[in-house]
């Protein structure tokens, strides 16, 4: 796991996309490159793959070695291997994305080389590190309209007006909350409990929760593999 | 183009997975490996990349090579990194996958190293080509419900029955023929034209083509450049 992969002609990367909620919106933290090329300028988390290191788990140690966080939700998002994307040499990079809850984030500790910032307004990152998060934001925004993947930003249950929230928030624009709460209750993923928030309120709001019989991670025939990985990773 | 890329530790790889609809289904062409590993055992059209060619290029090569096809349809599938999915080194394979039009696929020549087998009815695989086209099968399943993915496998214009004939050869069972119907009429994506097919029949079938405004391959931001690439390809 010490050996850095170093190849004759191609570099084989590892990148992460980390998403996680504020209250201003979808924010994802960046480390600033101490070395060339594109030193001092900011980039995804990321680095050579280890010879002996599964993807996945070479993608949960940026990860935690960036934010000091475990996700639950870590799946691969694309390659990219443009032949010019770095300069002077071949580099292709498998880019995993991961999504925390925001209480996760908050454990999360910025310095002077990670930073947190807005996914929609980015500085010009190093490589082609902005083409990947246009396309991750996209990703995401596709799939929260067909999958449970907003429960990834979620706790074991939650009101309508949390999970409408986070719709807003990675969607980045309102919603209207009658016709939100008639998709939901239209949707056989999301289950409404029988406990409510407590607190001294006149009607205190119903908690829902997920299916959880449906994978978070939905990749058909490799997500028992994938399963396996997470616990490793 | 010429030098193949070999590395100190990890050796990057593209492979595709070819699907076309014959008459039984959906087939996909294999191609025997005359070397060790798993010498004499088939294996998808595949190998190491070359220092200078983009990744898409690759599996249009392969496609090109194993088929004499171009694909109308090449996108990536999925980057597979398992440690040991090779004997004795580490190889990560960029996947990508191809459909081909009947038609197209008839063109295709076998050999003594190259064979059509159905994609659903396969030998036991080298490396984990097994699990790499269960998962294209899965994927192609799936996308089939929410995409104009179909487009790929029928010509400009195709009658309800063949989009149906279509629809049943890749999910691998009847439909309802009403049912399908109304489906495809609720269905923005396909359009009616005024045109019916010739002959003399007395109520000729009507033809319909895709609305081809919207991308076959969607791949948001990475779309145009797609599209660029393919043209090379």
């Amino acid at each position: 796991m010490t050996t850095a992969v170093t190849t004759n002609e191609v570099t084989l990367a590892v990148s992460t996309v980390i998403f996680a909620l504020g209250p201003e919106g979808l924010r994802i933290p960046l480390v600033r490159r101490i070395r060339q090329p594109f030193e001092g300028q900011w980039a995804l988390p990321g680095g050579p793959i280890e010879t002996r290191e599964p993807l996945e788990a070479a993608a949960g140690r940026n990860l935690l070695e960036t934010t000091n966080l475990r996700s639950t939700y870590l799946e691969q998002l694309y390659c990219f291997g443009d032949v010019d994307r770095a300069p002077g040499e071949r580099v292709v990079s498998v880019v995993y994305w991961a999504l925390v809850r925001s209480d996760e984030a908050e454990l999360a500790v910025e310095g002077e080389n990670v930073r947190w910032f807005s996914a929609d307004d980015l500085p010009p990152l190093a490589f082609d590190h902005n083409v990947i998060v246009d396309y991750a934001l996209w990703r995401l925004r596709t799939k929260m309209e067909y999958s449970q993947i907003a429960h990834a930003f979620l706790g074991e249950t939650f009101t309508l007006a949390e999970l409408r929230r986070v719709h807003e928030a990675v969607l980045g624009r309102p919603l209207d909350p009658a016709n939100f709460r008639r998709q939901v209750e239209a949707s056989d993923a999301i289950i409404a409990t029988e406990q409510h928030i407590t607190g001294g309120r006149h009607r205190p709001p119903r908690l829902y929760r997920y299916d959880t019989s449906v994978a978070l991670t939905d990749n058909g025939p490799l997500n028992k593999k994938s399963e396996a990985r997470r616990v490793v990773s």
